[in-house]
């Protein structure tokens, strides 16, 4: 049974049949050329193979299968070539691009089409790239998703709209392929959302019983056509968990709401100012030009690097209340609140244990007579306090130390080359309004819900 | 072989045959007047006993050994009596004391004398209250010291200068008839330092080959008239390695430094203005009357005070560099050091997993449109940024708190009662002079030696 608001979602988000009837239509001229080379053979994978797709979307993944006989040279070779000569015959805008093999990316038709060679093998334990793996996927929930892409559809607006979906970097959530899998594995949209708003990490589900590895990620699906891999390896646990709460929310007051795609919480700076004074934290942000390459390699190297100057700012003593990290078009941001951007001058340093005899003469060489306190014994180690290195957080982040915290290659090149460090209200800009604003505010995707739900209802009485 | 210096604490520390005439004689006399009784034997236990003393020690300790058969409170009443009956005619100076059971301590010709009944037990496996193992104490060491006592003075007095002598629960440290048994178990003092100059927490010294019991203290030695006792049970750790520390300095640079007792740091009140200031930490003393008790009683309840104490500011997210408390005539002392006295409005507050359905629904509840941030996730819990309680050190020592912090019994009267709150230079005052000299110039007793040898040094060149 839909509720009337699923049913409500569903029409709006359900590919009509002229839609379809057009993306298949150019999807099958596009695998009449491929087979027309008599190199390779076209299929259509993704979504759109399954049934699975979003009105509105303009993705379209064509893979040409080439024999495991070729050589991965000449299949990159010949891939690409074919790939172009398609393009161009279609339309001529593509651009090459990389995975763990080249492939092209073309515009035909209004379309996002993608244009991937890859080995047409026996079965998915013989793949040589894992591109490889995605027509055995496809062929997977081609056969099992029968009756269920309403589900499927329902489940992808969900995702987008608790903002959980898309197993890339930034997002650590669920892939369209993850989403089919827990539809088939729980048998329809209600059914998993009851399960789901149930679930803690440690989850496991491994649908063709043949799990072959030991795997700790918070939610654990195995692969059915690889008995080695988790599904979900890039789901994070706080992901995994708003998924869980928006599930159990949506279950106790359904509503449209909860298919809604997410409202960012653009800030202006007056309001910035006045909520970080209410705060009355510091706020230090680190920004500097954003790097010239895709977002799936720089956002892991931004996270990183946050992670990185973190550390850099506890190992010196700075409680460090949260921090979060933002990529744009012109520049990146990573931003940190902290609990107290001053500390003392006196800083207490653990030394060895004093029966580590060889360490202890070393420890007090280094300090005897030029210490506040200490050297001194506590239980069975030495500690002494001496003057701290860096008293504040400026003098930190405008030490040559944070180019030695961790940073990822790129982001490091680009802070070499120009670094800003902006303080409170400083942070400010337009650019990076709404990620401020997400950061003050930040709320989980229930709580943005509830918090509209309720508003909605004070505006009605 | 002993080495010059020691040759000279020893000609200073044991006691001439004159004084060991004179203490013999008083203890003869009260010996006699016990037999006379005809209802119990005396007997000289402690270090005089052991001829152990040290020269000068005016202790002595005199038990008086009923049959078995006595009940509990016949001896306790006519041992008190026979007591009272000999100190009135010998002096006349007396006060009753109490350990497991009551006894006299008398002051008779200049020698501070405690007079304790006990039963005479046929074994140390039969005793009835603690003290009645202290003639079996006496006995075993009487049998295996000879030719040992001047290792045994040798290590008292060193014992003393590093701060380590007294298993009180102020000192933690060494007791008397525990250096009496590492002498035994060692074969001298120079054997027993080169030893413990090794020791790391976790030696266990079984002299008779008969524990009965596992015991994880960090020195065990296994009394060897009771297989389930510790008789380092109230050592710590810290003063276990300071007296390691000490016996490693002590063997690389033999000087009578290691044997004089050490000095209180006294300091003035302009000195520790502006050695805090030079900190730049933030110092807060609560104090109140001494509650009219022993020390043996106060002290305890004092650590656990300082502790509890410790626990609220730290629940409050204030940071403490270090504590320390102390007991003087007047007035109690707990001391804190503090990085930091005021933190920003905000506080995160860590919630339920979000797994936890009923718990996570009232802490929504709960929390739901009041907070600056929050409630969300990060990996499976939840978490709000809301307005935090005591945003100052002084709000928290101000407020009703510190009486549910886990204060002891007469700590807590005497908090109630009257209670001052000092910040920073106000914490000086002459009775704690040494107290904070010490605590702001803490050192462990091995480095006070090495730069006392350093200045002797330096002055001669």
């Amino acid at each position: 049974m839909r509720l009337s608001c699923e049913n409500t979602v569903l029409r709006s988000i359900r590919p009509s049949e002229e839609e379809r009837m057009i993306i298949r239509a150019v999807a099958d001229e596009i695998i009449c050329e491929v087979n027309k080379s008599g190199i390779a053979t076209g299929m259509v994978v993704g979504s759109v193979a399954r049934d699975t797709w979003v009105s509105g979307d303009k993705d379209l993944d064509i893979f040409m299968l080439f024999s495991p006989e070729v050589s991965r040279e000449e299949l990159e070779e010949k891939g690409l070539g074919l790939a172009r000569q398609i393009s161009k015959t279609f339309s001529g805008v593509f651009v090459e691009k990389y995975a763990e093999h080249p492939y092209i990316n073309a515009n035909i038709r209004g379309f996002d089409i993608d244009l991937v060679p890859c080995y047409a093998v026996e079965s998915a334990s013989m793949i040589k790239s894992a591109v490889d793996r995605t027509p055995f996927h496809t062929r997977y929930i081609k056969e099992k998703i029968s009756g269920h892409t309403d589900d499927v559809l329902l489940l992808k607006q969900f995702s987008k709209a608790c903002g959980v979906y898309g197993s890339d970097q930034m997002t650590e959530g669920f892939a369209g392929y993850l989403c089919e899998l827990l539809i088939c594995y729980y048998g329809g949209f209600t059914e998993l959302l009851e399960e789901a708003s149930k679930w803690r990490p440690g989850i496991v589900i491994d649908i063709e019983k043949h799990q072959a590895k030991e795997l700790t990620e918070p939610l654990v699906v195995i692969d059915p056509v690889d008995p080695c891999r988790n599904v979900a390896a890039s789901l994070s646990a706080t992901r995994m968990c708003e998924f869980a709460e928006f599930a159990r929310g949506y279950l106790k007051n359904p509503s449209e709401i909860y298919f809604e795609a997410p409202v960012s919480k653009e800030i202006s700076s007056e309001d910035f100012k006045t909520m970080i004074e209410d705060r009355g934290s510091s706020f230090y942000a680190v920004v500097f030009k954003t790097p010239g390459l895709i977002p799936d390699i720089v956002v892991p190297q931004l996270r990183r690097s946050a992670i990185g100057i973190n550390g850099l700012l506890e190992r010196n003593g700075f409680v460090v209340n949260r921090f979060d990290c933002s990529m744009k078009e012109e520049n990146c941001m990573i931003l940190y609140e902290l609990l107290v951007d001053q500390l003392p001058n006196v800083e207490k340093r653990e030394g060895p244990p004093v029966w580590n005899a060889e360490n202890s003469d070393k420890f007090l060489k280094k300090h005897i007579g030029n210490t506040f306190a200490g050297p001194y014994i506590e239980n069975e180690r030495y500690y002494v306090e001496i003057e701290r290195k860096y008293p504040d957080v400026y003098s930190i982040l405008l030490s040559g130390e944070i180019l030695s915290s961790g940073l990822g290659k790129h982001v490091r090149k680009s802070i070499e080359n120009e670094m800003n460090i902006y303080k409170d209200e400083e942070c400010w800009s337009k650019e990076f309004s709404d990620f401020l604003g997400d950061f003050v505010m930040k709320k989980s995707p229930l709580i943005e819900r509830m918090m509209k739900q309720t508003e909605s209802l004070n505006f009605q009485t």
